[in-house]
Formats: C-alpha cells, structure tokens, sequence
C-alpha cells in the first residue's frame, strides 16, 4: 500500500507539499497541487479520514435536527446551511425528527459519541435536560439558557402584520396560527412572538375586534380540515394574519371556495416569504424570513462556538413581500 | 471515566448485555434495556463512534449528491432517502454540487478516505472516471457501468403524457424539456426518455404534428424569459407536455397571460406530482414519480452494495394525477 513518501517521490515534491496538498492549507502552485492529486489518484493513496480523526477528534460534519425537511422553509434553509457549511469546509448531515422526543435525543447523542462536530437544532420538545452549554449547538427560533439562537425578528414581523392590515380600515381581523407543541408540553417558541407582535401591534392602536386562533402543533401542519372549519366559523373577518405561507394558501383556497374575493372581501398576509403551493393564482402577501441570512448566521454562531469563542444570539431583520392578497 | 464494567455493575448486568444494548443486536428485554440505557446515561458512558469506526471501518453515514436540494421533488426525495436510511440505522449527508464536477468529485472523494459508507447520487457530468464499480454507490437517473441505477419509468411516463393529450385530438402538440448538461458536455440521463416515450407515442399513432424545444440545463431550472419566448413563439399548439411540474407552472403562467383558457385553448401536463410553486388557480395535471418508493428503492440498493449482494438496476412505475389543466 502507498504512502506519503511514495506520493511525494511520483510527484517529484517533498512531503511537507504533498500534506500542505491533502490538509488543503497553505500556498500550493496550480500546476504542483495538480501533480499531487495526479499521484494520490495513481497509487491509491487515501490517509484514512478515521484515523486522522482520532487524533484531531473532528468529523467534519454538522447535523441539522429538525421536524421535516420537505416543507418548503426548511427546505430553503437546508440549502443555504449546507452552501455555507461548505464554504467553511463542513458537511451537512440532515436528521428529520418528525417532532419526536426520543429521535431528537438520539441524534444528540451522535454529538456526544463525537459522531458530528456539532448540531444545529429546531425543537418543540421538552429536551433542556439533554443538553449543556459545553456541546457545540445552535439553536433556530428555540430559546435554550447558554446557547445560541438564531430567529428572525418574529415580532417585528407580527406588527408589520397588523400595521398592513390596519391600513385596509378592516371591520374584523383573524390570526391563524399553531401553538408549536412538544409531545407533551406546549413550548414557547420564537415564532409564538408573531402572534404577540400582532396582537400588541393591534392593542397599541386601540383595534380590538379580533380573534386569534391557534392550533397545538405537533409534527408539521395544521390539518388542512381544521382550517376550513376555522375559515367557515369566521366568515365576518375581512383581514386574516396567518402563521405561515402555507397555511396562508389554504386559507386563501378556503376563501375563494366559499365565493370571497381576494383582497376585496378579505385580505390575507402569510408568513416565511416562500409562496409554495399556492394554488390560487395570485401572488401572497407575506412577511418574509432572511433565509440566507439565517443560515449563514447558524453556521457562524456554530463555527465561533467551536473555537471557544463567545456567541450571542442573533435576531434577523424581516421582509415584506408585496402581494395580491393585501 | 467510566468503562463498560462500570455501566454493567450499575445495571446489574453482564458486559455482553450492555454491548448488546450499545450494539442495538441480539435480543434484550425492555426493562433490562431501559436499565443499561439509565447506566449508561447516569455515568455518561459514551462509547467513542469514532474509536469503534477504527475497527469495523463504518461510519453509518450515507452520502446524497445531488444539484440542488431545494426544488420540490428534491426537497422530498430528500425526506423518503432520510427516513429509510434512519429506518435501517443509517444517516444522511446531503452534498449540494450545484451541478459542479469538482465538487461531486470532492464529495465523492469522502467515501474514498472512508468518510462515508457509501453515495447515492444524482450528476449530469462526466465523471465516469471517478468512480469504480468496488465503491458502494447508487446512481438516480443516470445510468453508469457496473452501477445500480434506480430511476421511475420516464419513457412509459412521456407514453402516458402523449396519450392524455392524444385523447383531446390536439391540432398541434409542444414538448417544452430540458436537455441535462454537464459542464463540458451532453449527458444522456433516464430524464431524456420522457421526450423518446412521448415521441414514440405519437410517430406510433401518426400524429405528426408535433414541436420539440429543450433547454441545455445546467445547474438547476429552466429560465424564465426562455420558456416566455417558447410559449409566445408557438400559440398555434393546443397541448404542452412540460418535462417538470415547475417548468408546466411556469407554461401556465406564461399562457394565461397571452389569454389562453385552460383547457379548453391549450391542455397542459407535467411531470413529477409535485405541485410546487403552482401559482395559476388550477391543479396541474401531471405523471407522478414514486418518490417514496424512489427513496426506499435507493437505500435498499445501497444497502444491498454494503453487504456485497448482486445489485442490479430498479425501475418504478409511475402515476398519473388527474388534475384541471388536461
């Protein structure tokens, strides 16, 4: 079996090169680092990755724990995780919970048995007891004593909400939203503060004909029946907040199907800034979520955390996303 | 520090049981398991993942290289490989190439220096030369020698569209696809059989007044302006078979806004059953790629390649979703 001396020796470099080459670090010329790899690939040379890491005790690898991957947010976000974890020369390892207790605690302990660097997480569950401030994690829109949390600034989202609205002069308003429910406890969120930043918003300026609705959310979203229940109950609301895009484009289907013009009779604004599924064939209103922004400041609040660094909470600026629908 | 003695003593068991616990093999009653598991936790005993690779070369993580993990039918072909790779104790990487070579050669690299177990993966380039049948990989949509490939039966899905639209008999037929596109060159992958089966359809039926256009795509999607002017170019068709459900939405937009109704002026179907992004106030009607069976189909494969089983090529059958557009 090769080793480095004989890569150096083919490549005609010494073997400080030849590991400046495979550790990616310090200046290589183009045409030297080609030879290298020319080698490396010739002879089969591969320094296994595992031994390397019992003496340096890293993987390389990040995880992201969260519910459900294939909603559209997270969707947006995995991919802009993943481009900035490469960037920094991490890999992503994606972990859907589907809202479980005990799988989020599993993949935990893979950062524990130092199976990951690191783990970004998103959590309704009742898990403080299983982590410490020592593991290297980051918290979205999830607030854990000592560790860092990234969210978008949720309330300031709500207000804009209302502020919206209330420029329509609306008889009556409803917010639609879920209450992010663990297995067996109701946990208080980042995203709980959309409903406060409306409902404040709305206090603040005396409007007080309004009623919040919010369904205990378990793994991913709110029935699509519990939402045309609510929209029938409430047919004398003329402007609907709902918690997010996709329950938006249900409510909206809701509307049209109950013969409401869109924005006439009742205007709607989402939340998240996606548009998927919105089969209604008007743009939606939203408030939008800085997804790229939030998954670059996931990964460096992670990276700063393995450096010893001190971290901080981050809370990033919302958007508003004209619309059709407001 | 505690070892394996202490967590045995703690439990009140032997080594083997706890080893059994830890290894998750062989038969432990609940209450014992639930006993070691407290032993272990109590002493937070943690067994190094990565002292334990050294010996048996395993990382129990699966590599997914794909373009990009944010389209829709990515985004859930992503959530079935995760949940089938979790189901058989297996954990998923996701390796966004952006269509770049060198990076699906980075990533596959990984699996050389021990990294990963194994790669499912999805590429347009030519890298052929980069991997070997010894490594355990599975290949969607794009078949490679001595790999297994696992795709859904595009050729019968392009029949299938030609037929549904035949059925309307159409003055003038539009396939509107993208032609996969590395880099450097043209990739035939199992994609380009939607237009053969659509094709073949139609020269077996006589129907000859048909229009092909395909994009070279490269990274991910079609551009916008380009299906804009393909749509403008040909208003004397009547029905459009679009390679993707993404690029149908996008028809659909483009037509409703020359004033076409739909159906009734131009049918239109896509591909995938995915539904994203459907902005037009209709339910597309599509051929529907099995995804979850896609999923499990990939794991299983791979799984089949890690304990050196004779793997051969998996074709699925695909669906048709009825919908408001045909």
């Amino acid at each position: 079996m090769a080793n480095i001396k004989d890569v150096a020796k083919l490549a005609e470099v010494g073997i400080g090169t030849v590991s400046r080459v495979l550790n990616n670090s310090g200046y290589v010329k183009k045409s030297t680092r080609e030879r290298v790899e020319r080698a490396v690939l010739e002879l089969g040379y591969f320094p296994n990755e595992i031994a390397r890491n019992m003496t340096h005790q890293l993987t390389n690898i990040v995880a992201f724990i969260l519910p459900n991957s294939r909603l559209a947010f997270f969707s947006d976000l995995i991919f802009y995780v993943e481009k900035s974890l490469y960037e920094h020369g991490y890999k992503l390892m994606v972990c859907n919970s589907g809202a479980n207790r005990q799988k989020e605690i599993d993949y935990i302990s893979m950062l524990k048995r130092n199976q990951v660097d690191g783990i970004i997480f998103l959590t309704s569950n009742d898990i403080e007891k299983e982590i410490d401030s020592s593991l290297p994690m980051v918290s979205f829109d999830r607030h854990f004593d000592h560790i860092p949390l990234v969210a978008c600034d949720n309330y300031f989202g709500g207000q804009m909400a209302a502020q919206k609205l209330l420029t329509r002069h609306p008889h009556k308003l409803l917010f639609i939203g879920d209450n992010a429910q663990g297995e067996h406890t109701s946990i208080e969120t980042e995203v709980t503060k959309r409903r406060k930043g409306f409902v404040d918003y709305l206090d603040t300026y005396g409007f007080s004909n309004y009623v919040i609705v919010e369904y205990p959310l378990g793994d991913s979203t709110i029935p699509k029946e519990y939402i045309h229940q609510i929209v029938e109950q409430h047919q004398d609301v003329d402007g609907i907040f709902a918690i997010s895009d996709s329950v938006a484009s249900v409510v909206l289907r809701e509307l049209i199907n109950l013969g409401k013009r869109i924005p006439e009779d009742v205007a709607v604004i989402g939340f998240d800034g996606i548009n998927s599924n919105l089969n209604i064939g008007k743009q939606l209103t939203s408030i939008s979520q800085p997804t790229a922004l939030i998954g670059e400041a996931l990964v460096t609040s992670l990276i700063h955390k393995f450096r010893g660094e001190s971290t901080k909470s981050i809370i990033l600026p919302v958007g508003f996303v004209p619309g059709e629908t407001l």
